[in-house]
């Protein structure tokens, strides 16, 4: 399990594709993960056209990624095929509901971590776009997604054209808890997060933002509470619009 | 990675302990995977007690799999900790929406699926719990999981008593979709399901229901547009206690 253990996310690939047999056997093996009452409640859209990356590019904040990678994969909550495999069966399906978006996306996300291991793997490179659930109706407009699906994650995924630096991660002290949650004094904050806030570039981050700390960088610029409030709305509305609330 | 393509789901254990090195090593290792802003937004409550597994159960339908694990792992998604670290840096955290739960339950179901394959990896069984979002209220109040915690999955894990069979799963054909999602007809609908529909098990499963077809099994008994309901609203009140919406 090397790759687990060193992995990185690659942003920069090689000007080469991926044989489609082994992508297909890629996204095949993945769906061993566990999945509920086997349903296996996902699809994933497979992007390959210069075209059609394009017209994602924006809903990921144009990050070069996407027109940068041989292929982008859109992994998508699905109770679309289920629910018609049902109608057809003269099943009454009651999928239509926030649980179920819950299941899929669980589902969904199981498989694309299952995916990135095999991917990394076999030598390619990931990178995960968090981006995907901030403007989610571009995106279903774009794929053409239905009803009872979701854009939940997308990876883009190449032979990778770089070797960047490990990043850091907390102790593990920091996120396990004993029988029941403990919750965190300032101290054990402090010694938590010490590492992270003394690292050259974060503290590069700080200066070149005008900031006090590391966290005033993610509250004033990366992460704010207006642009999460915002984009909340904006999922909860895309949510409605595919049937899931 | 034979682990991930052989993988099963194991449900009885042998009655023998996890040790506590091994499994802090898992759950370190496994935070290689993939997280929004190398933010980790998760938590991990570790049952071991017998008394703990006891108040658990229940909220798991009593699985015989809670009780009869060495261990009991709760993944939560988590914004309590980064925020708590924002207030004590005076930065104005903005964490408490429905973008943010997003957000962190997917950094916590990457974070699971990485465990169990390194779990997996090193010859532990593992069951998913699905039940965990059905009930999160009771989660919530037996592993006292402060607001903008959230319970995503619990794993049992222990090393396996039983060697089931793999369970099918879908041909690729159904969930790989070119470009753009490509709708189902009732013709793909009968090919895609065909197997799973005439695998003895499930024949099985329609006779002792009493039902017509395999589809009906799932949506009558199994998963029924009642329970899924009434738990979609549960979980959305369970979303507000917690300070998610």
């Amino acid at each position: 399990m090397t790759s687990i253990i060193n992995r990185k996310t690659i942003r920069k690939y090689k000007n080469e594709d991926i044989p489609i047999e082994q992508l297909e056997s890629l996204l095949f093996k993945a769906s061993r993960a566990a999945t509920m009452g086997n349903m296996q409640l996902y699809s994933v859209v497979v992007t390959r056209s210069a075209e059609m990356k394009e017209k994602l590019s924006p809903f990921h904040f144009n990050q070069p990624m996407v027109k940068g990678a041989p292929v982008v994969l859109t992994f998508c909550a699905d109770f679309n095929r289920f629910t018609k495999w049902c109608e057809i069966r003269n099943a009454n399906a009651g999928y239509d509901n926030f649980l179920s978006f819950i299941n899929a996306a669980s589902d969904t996300l199981l498989y694309v971590q299952n995916f990135c291991t095999l991917a990394e793997e076999a030598g390619l490179g990931t990178c995960y776009l968090g981006t995907t659930v901030y403007q989610p109706m571009g995106i279903i407009e774009t794929l053409k997604l239905p009803k009872l699906t979701f854009p939940i994650a997308t990876i883009t995924v190449g032979w990778p054209d770089e070797d960047p630096e490990q990043p850091d991660r907390l102790p593990y002290q920091a996120y396990i808890h004993e029988e029941t949650y403990h919750d965190y004094t300032p101290n054990q904050l402090d010694i938590i997060y010490y590492f992270k806030e003394q690292l050259e570039e974060n503290m590069n981050f700080v200066k070149v933002n005008g900031k006090e700390n590391l966290a005033q960088v993610f509250t004033d610029c990366r992460y704010t509470k207006k642009d999460n409030e915002a984009m909340s709305q904006g999922m909860l509305e895309a949510l409605k619009h595919q049937g899931f609330l």
